[in-house]
């Protein structure tokens, strides 16, 4: 069963997201993918957060831009983790997809990644890690990654 | 019929929201008034954005603060007028406001109003002047305002 | 009659503000197009705000960049709604602009919109939303829109 | 077992982070609570990094300011998931601890929270969340909890 | 005559634009003050800029805040040199009243202060020093107003 | 003799401030062209300054970025009137330059321009201002321009 | 022989700047305070940072807020190490103070501290580890101070 | 023995931070370089600080980006001086990148640099200086760099 959702805004974020699907497939892990604009498609967004756990669904990755409202939303309607990375927008780089993410007030969490692809790459970590508490082979393919970066990193060294 | 609705994310808006209520009262026009949390409430939001034009509103003026999310998940809702009010917050004194409500991606229009207490007046205001293109009444209670914050500009003076 | 007015700072601006009058078109409302600059034309600028209201005008839509004071000038000329657009200017992407606009003292408001393209056509889709509420074609193709985008959204799902 | 960690970088944390302790104790949840700086008692930082997963921990909340590098440098150290509050620190309010902490380059996530008190609530939250997937008296009371607030909502509307 | 112009957007500018008066009186240099508000006065902002050089103006200095169109407004109708003061704002601090002010388009300049007293206080120098071109007893002032304050700067150091 | 000094702190300023020194040509004003880095040639910088007036010079116009020193530093060595130009620096897009120039403290002026080219073109309207108020010739040159630019406005509205 | 010199550019940078003192005090270490500053006093600045070095000045420590020139004009007359503090100025929160130390060109460095004080305590620090690269006893002090705050960290852990 | 170390976080930052390397070369200056990553080696970077002291490190310049940590946790674990870096980021331009480097807690200085470039060879530029104060032939390569690039200023004037 599929316990990974990613989800965006817009069909313009996938270059940005699919990041997260290829990382959690490296991990492998399966997720299943869905654009739910927040605005254009609001009562799809509301029934599938409300869904999300009957159907499975352990952690939601969830990607937006400028005034990004689709992971706040999200997060209201499920208790389930909700994952938000803020794209790079046009104007201000993803300064408002940022504050627009994390700037939450209490009540409802949403777990903000950084703006871009850094943030699509450690969302799947994250969910990853989410999972890993539960299932060994997903925690050891986390560990096995950790090592390899470690490793690419010190062997970076001889290109100096 | 009332239609003018100011709705707000949470009680502690009200102390700036009433300016709107009162600014409105001044001008002659009636208001319902609504706590609708975007994030503790996302049902009633929705189902209160659906019903919006068919109860009669006219215009929405809706104030929020943080991640604010409110303005654009109602005018995701309805095709009525919604007008953002940007709350002064906590630690960033609002442009985390602003930007989740001005910065909404094309196809669904908040209008945005300054930070604050200028902003939750200024969006009595601009009901009036959406109103008052239908209701002359309105349209005169406008230009009585404007020729009476003229003369108040220029009665000031003498205190220089 | 004309209803809707496009008016920008400079002819710099027309890329972007065309998209505004695409989009009125698109929903079959026409508009009358401007070049007020505010700073270089400011006798100009005052004559076509106050005498916007008797020549039949219900919306402004002014576009601006930097030091952007052409909505606001118009709004403090005129009792018709005044939405702007600020322009992503070349330093600073439109922050100048933005709180150029929305920024306005209590008194008179402007209709904010994002920073650049997403703002001209929002600005196109609000003011069509104002003159829905009195012209039932406008509502209608306001209706129509949102359907297609709705659908058109999520038809670039199969694109993942 | 205690499977919840609330570390903080200074006493003078404490006062927003107790936030923390006390929603998580609201669910029913028991947590440990440490002061680790990361610039003062970076050789604990690091081995309590290295020993929070075998120690049971399952989730790790840390709140930091200023060049807040606690949350990232345990994510460092561990596959456990690290959950940041940036504090809302003295001279930039905070936004140079939330980019501190947001920003991690891909590899290393860190679930950051909004700044100060509503972050350090949902931080809580957020953990929560997390243990509720296996834990279904943890899902319950978080359940309760929503819709208390939600009816708390509802209520404060009769003080408008 | 009188040859400066101190102008200010509101009453409420007042507190700091009454220290560019008192420096240009402690420098022996008289002026004429007024409240010009461009946005519920924008006719007589007009008016004004228009004859204040016929009337006999050198220099207007103009403090406003927040979309601070003043500065900008006048200096579009009037070859007189404008200096602008970005009143303190009360969410944004005054970055918003610099930048509605600093960033003109080519073609009509604002000399441009710093935000709040330091910058009233330097426009009364500014026009002091544009007079003193041409009135050798202004450049006499302003020379002993420089070694004043240096040898109060260099007295000042016995406090330490 | 030359009345007008167009300074920068590094070559790498001149095609910036290039538009300066033509634009004055435009308005037939001569002006004498620095390389002076308050970095790298104090001594110079302090000199020029000392010795500005007492050679004839009028008005300076000085264009820095980053961390930008030259405006504020000649204005402290002289009592001619500065006018500063932020250069667009490179990561910070001219924020730093800005921010450098026009934060001065009480006591020392600088008229601040806006970033980058509209800021140095301004920079010689403004300094033409300042001559114009003694030289009739310049004045009427100013005016001619002013008219130029409304016309050319105007007539770009035919390209809508 | 006092080796650090404390400069600031006015009396009131005197609060922030005596932590500077202090800590070097608290450190056996010895230093020399001056009141300099850039914009009332600039041929002191100048003379200052050309004869530091022969004096015997060996890390000199510059506070100054707004368009702060300070620290960046002394690094400019000098090959001795200076390092900057930017004061939490009043509209803008240091930022420009910051920015106005940080972004020096290539070719003069400043070693940037924090915001206030923090920046100000640091400032001693990072001059006592200078000295300490040839002075035992101001290297054993650093150390003593090391472990004495980590134990206070540590204790302060009792407090949770 | 070498006495400067040049580390990054990144082979990323290679690009930049060869700046400094070639910086100190052409003063006549070694160093080692490093690619030591805070998030991905921690221990590395722990054991690198530790020991640098002992292995004859004299000022260590650490360049990294976004959530850099580096610079700080290098400082947290060694008494000799850490130059800064800051990376220029993709999506913020470094301004995360300056703000989790500069704004350290009390306690633990971090010397930091303009982003970037400049940033880069000012860092080799200030590890100079201090090396200098202990090494005669140091100084005098300051010197010269110091004299020629004062040359290359003024020459460049020809070029105007």
């Amino acid at each position: 069963m599929t316990k990974i959702a990613v989800v965006m805004g817009s069909i313009s974020d996938w270059p940005v997201m699919q990041l997260a699907v290829q990382q959690l497939a490296d991990l492998g892990i399966d997720c299943e993918r869905r654009i739910i604009s927040a605005h254009r498609m609001p009562a799809t967004l509301q029934s599938y957060g409300e869904q999300a756990r009957e159907r499975g669904i352990q952690v939601i990755i969830a990607g937006a831009g400028g005034a990004a409202h689709l992971p706040g939303m999200l997060a209201a309607n499920t208790l389930v983790p909700v994952i938000g990375v803020p794209m790079q927008s046009q104007a201000l780089n993803g300064l408002d997809s940022l504050l627009s993410i994390v700037q939450m007030p209490a009540g409802v969490p949403v777990a903000t990644m950084a703006i871009g692809r850094a943030g699509a790459k450690n969302a799947a970590l994250l969910a990853a890690q989410i999972l890993g508490l539960q299932e060994p082979q997903v925690a050891r393919a986390l560990q096995d990654f950790r090592q390899t970066q470690r490793q690419e990193a010190q062997q970076s060294e001889q290109e100096l």
